[in-house]
Parts: C-alpha cells; structure tokens; sequence
C-alpha cells in the first residue's frame, strides 16, 4: 500500500461576517489541520502548494452575508479564497501535472485539493527568469489586467488627452498611468502620501501628482492639474473624488468606474455623488466594469504588457508580505492604503 | 417714399436672474414696445411673426448668471428666447422669403428680427395637413428628437429588453416609450399624476405605469414592474428615481441621463447619488447626452417619425397655452409637472 505524507495546512479563516471595514480579528489563523499530500484517485482533483496569495479590495465583498453580487460569500469558519500562485504537487485531472504553475482562485492556505471550474479561472503559467512569479498575481493577473481592458476598452483613449487617475500607485492605478504615457496622454494620479507620490512622479513616470490627504479642497486640486480639464478618469475610489472629477471633466469626457466598491466599504454613512448632474452638458459617459467581461483580449494582454515590461517601458510595484500569518493584516492594510504597490502574500519559497 | 407699418411687439422679458425654481414674477409681459414690420436693408436680417413657442426645462439653465454652461444665460431686461415656428413676413436674406415657415431659437414676443446663424438652429418647415404645425416643437422638435436620438444613439435598445422611463408622459418620454413599444421592448413610465398615468396606459400604449407621488418606496415600485431587472433607464428627472433605478439595473444595463438637468433646479441641497457603485458589479453606462450632438441623423429621425405618426403608430400629446401672456405660467409649470405632454404657447393663430 501506497505511503502518503500527511502535513500541517494552516489556514486563514473568516470567523464571522463583517459588516463594515474589516479587521484582522475578523480573521484567524487556524493551526493544526492536516491535509493528504495527494489529490484522491477518481476525484478529477488536483492538489497545489500555495505559493503567493493575492489581497484584492473585492474581496471585501465576499467577507459579508450578500447572496445578491456577482460572487458568492466566504463561508464563516471555512478558509478565505482569492487569487494564488500556486504548484502542482499531485493530480487526479490529466490536465494538471506534478510540478506545473498555476494561476487562478485558490485557498488562502498552504495546500489546496482544487477540482477545475471556470469560476477558479484558472491558467498555466511558466517560470520566466525576467518576470517574478508573484506579477502574475498583479502586472499579469487580474488587477493588470483590470487596468488594461479598462483603459483600453472602456476610456476610448487618444493620443494627447489628460487622464487622471485615482489610488494611481495602487495595483490597478500604477499599470493605467504607465498604459496612458505609452499612449501619448498626460497624466495625473492621486495618492495618500507622500511616499506614493513620489513613486508615481519619480518610479512610475506620471506627469504630475498629489496627495490627496493633503488637499482640502480637491475640486480646487483637479483644477491646478488639469486647468483645460479631464478628458478621461480612471475612478478607482469613487466618493468625494468622484464628485471633485464630475466637476473637472472635458465635453465628452469618459469616466471608468473601477474600484468605487472599495470605498463604499469604508463609510456606512455614504455622503452620495452630488455632482452627476454634469454628466448631462458635458456628455460625459460613466461606466462600471469587471475585467471578467473583456477574458477575449487577456492573451493579446498578456503578450503586450510582458514585452512592454520585458523592453523596460513599464514597471510594477509589489507589496509583499512574508508568511500566511501576516495575510489578513495584509488584507485589511488595503483599506486604509497601508499597503504601497500591489499587496501579495509569500506563502512558501518558489 | 415707402410706408412701413409699425405695431405693438409684445414680449415676455426676464426680470432677473433666477436662483432657485423659476416663478412667474422672474417674467414680465412687457407691453408697449413696437418694431418696423420691415428687414433694415443690408441687415442680412429677416422679420417673422412668430406662431408657437416651446416651453423646454433646458431653459432654466439660462435664466441663471452663470457662464460656464453650453448655453450663454439671458439679459435681464430683455426677451427671453427659445424654439419657436414663426412665419417670415419680410426679408434682408437671400435665403428667406415672406410666407416661409421656420423653425428654430426665435424671441418670446410677438414679432422678431432674426440673423441666421447656427446657434438659432433654424430649419424649413412645410405645412402639412397631417401634422399640426405646432409638432415642430415636440414630437418633430428637439422633444422628439432628444427621444430618438437618446434612444437609439446612447441606449442600444434590443428586441425584448425592459425598457423603464421617467417623466414618461413629458416632452421626451411620452415618444422614448413609444418607440420603444416598437422596437419590441416592454414599457413602463413612471408620471406624477392619476391623469398622466391613464394616459401612458390608455392612450400611449405604455405596458405599464405608475404615479410616483404615491410610491413611498421607489425601488419596492420598480421591482413591482421589473422583477427581472431593467435594460434600460431613460432618466428624465434624476435625484431619488435614478437612485431607486440603480438598485433595479440588470447586468449591462444603460441608463441615458438626459433631464436631471431641470430636476436639479428644484432642490437648491441635493440629496446626491447613493447607489451608484451598482455600476461596477453590473457593469452599467451611464451617459449623458444632447440632441445637439447628434444633427448627422435628423434627417432620418424626421421621415421616421413623421411616417410613424402618419400610420398611426405614434400619436403625441400637447398642453397648449392659448397667448403670450399665459408663456411665464406655461414655463413654469414645467417645474411642477402641471403640463400634460408637451408644453407650447400660441401666440399667434396660423
């Protein structure tokens, strides 16, 4: 009979949904449990070890008690999920063998048994000595190309217009301030500190930006950077900047909503968009989207910003957190701006 | 030496600028003033007596001090202008001979000198047994044409979609709705009264209707009519119904913004938008627009909808005010919803 290896598989819990922005209480890390190094004979499964987790601001979403989004709640006491890179340590799917890479939805533990459904989105991916495995988490994954289908798709860019960019250093942020400079537009990002603006102004080749903490009157802000006005903004806050852009923006101009979801986690109280209504002379169009809809452009993605990155045109700026423990402080740093870059968790060494 | 009559010019001048809803005392029925029933020679000028005059929201906008707009505001102490059919009774352009009808931005009075130039907008218009002539201001007018090109430009309406509009027995909504019925879509307006309600039902063959004066909860209204979500909002009033609308917006739904304009007027403290991070998880387009945008297919516009209300397909209905006199109230009953359909003024008869 056949010996198998049974280890340890920590894991991070949802203890209880949570209502308004969460805390690392409101995760735990769970000792103890052991897993099967093996994926069961007639189990189409396939068992990974977790090498980087991904911590994105949607999934915010899925730590509440709401049937009604587009994705399904965490389950309380059972392990989170989100994106991982993960390897391939034994298999029951003859599609997944020993030793490959994958990308796509995993647990936020050590090991993962994973069956293939097209909601795990899961892709191969291959070791590249020029690209870190960890950007296909952020430049290659998701949060990338949510940056890409959304200024390519959604903000019609053109060649010399002014884009404007909320959370600009953030995984999203950072990628459609470099997408716009390839693009021949001027562009400006917002950030909340110092630190961040510096990146954006020095690192990530933005032509302009500012601290928004530091701004009392953001209105006045957009009108110092864009005195012709906004052409296209990247809305990845939504909020009070939101508003200060409606007033700010061009005849025609194009607003992507991105990443509002996160904000309207931070305030119970809403304060409400007051200024939409210059949607209507400025023939402004708004429009929310998910990188999920645009998968028919993710291969001409990933081949256009691997060389760009590969050609040294763009950059990209990782927070990464070392070991399981410090995933849920990793996690609820994005919602208080704490992390700088794309925040990913190293689970075990390549 | 020639001999030019000279007669009374009554006009409806503006008192002074308006900060909230316009009342009737910001107007003034100016009596005594007279004009030359003549063209000057050399003016390039031509004189019309004008026959009908629109009372259009947008025209708010203009009676305020405020610059910034796609429309210079009006001078206190002078008429008030708008779109009007007048006839032309003498002439100093080569273009415009006595007995024309026209179309286009004409003065709140009973005669007017006009220059041609693009801001008036002016068009040629052909007595037509079939059509009131007083149709060139609504449903052959920027009315009927802020429905058709909002419709079919901005709201990409497909066979069988749900179909929702506001302020649906207005100007605007009362043709949205019908041209939606046959584009195959399911209708329902929403109006401020029993009556208008009855006639969206009976007379504009809406699928349904309902007076939201006595909905104390919008969106419980909605998911009445809407179980299954809406395609498509065509939004007249904005404020609380958008709000209410969002919450209701299937997956890829459209919302064109057209009257929040003049809603906006109404409330000096806007509540403001809360709802409007739905467009990220249901991917929705929101757009503002203006008729002004979309000239290219006016002509279009006219043969269709002239040869649907030839057949019978499309009917439209007018609140006409009989007089200059009665034009301050018609104007500003706009702001109340006391208008049934589209609000003329006769000032002249045919």
């Amino acid at each position: 009979m056949e010996e198998v290896a049974v280890v340890e598989n920590k894991k991070v819990i949802l203890k209880n949904y949570v209502d308004g922005i969460p805390t690392e209480t409101d995760m735990e890390l769970k000792m103890g449990d052991t897993i099967e190094l093996k994926a069961p004979k007639g189990s189409s499964s396939f068992l990974v070890k977790n090498l980087y987790l991904s911590c994105d601001p949607y999934m915010r979403s899925r730590m509440r008690d709401f049937h009604g989004s587009y994705l399904p709640p965490f389950l309380p006491g059972q392990r989170i999920e989100g994106f991982g890179v993960a390897r391939v340590i034994d298999s029951d799917d003859p599609n997944y063998t020993p030793g490959e890479l994958i990308c796509g939805i995993t647990g936020w533990e050590e090991y993962s048994l994973l069956r293939n459904s097209n909601e795990l989105q899961l892709r191969k991916i291959q070791l590249d000595d020029a690209i870190p495995l960890s950007y296909h988490l952020g430049l290659l994954g998701m949060a990338g190309f949510t940056a890409y289908a959304g200024f390519y798709e959604i903000c019609s860019p053109k060649k010399g217009e002014s884009v404007f960019v909320s959370a600009a250093s953030g995984a999203v942020g950072q990628l459609v301030g470099q997408l716009a400079k390839l693009n021949g537009c001027y562009v400006v990002g917002s950030a909340g500190s110092k630190q961040k603006v510096d990146l954006l102004k020095n690192k990530l080749g933005f032509d302009e930006a500012f601290n928004y903490k530091e701004e009392a009157d953001l209105d006045a802000a957009l009108k110092r950077y864009f005195p012709e006005g906004i052409n296209i903004y990247f809305d990845n806050v939504g909020g009070s900047m939101l508003d200060a852009a409606l007033l700010n923006m061009k005849v025609h101009g194009r607003i992507a909503l991105c990443g509002m979801v996160s904000l309207q986690s931070l305030s119970s109280s809403s304060q409400g968009i007051n200024n939409l209504y210059n949607a209507i002379p400025k023939r402004l169009r708004l429009e929310g989207f998910l990188q999920s809809d645009h998968v028919h452009i993710f291969p001409q993605f990933l081949e256009h910003v691997k060389e760009y990155y590969k050609e040294g045109k763009i950059v990209y700026i990782e927070d990464m957190s070392e070991g399981l423990e410090l995933a849920p402080a990793a996690l609820v740093g994005l919602f208080s701006g704490k992390n700088v870059g794309k925040q990913v968790v190293r689970v075990a060494n390549e």
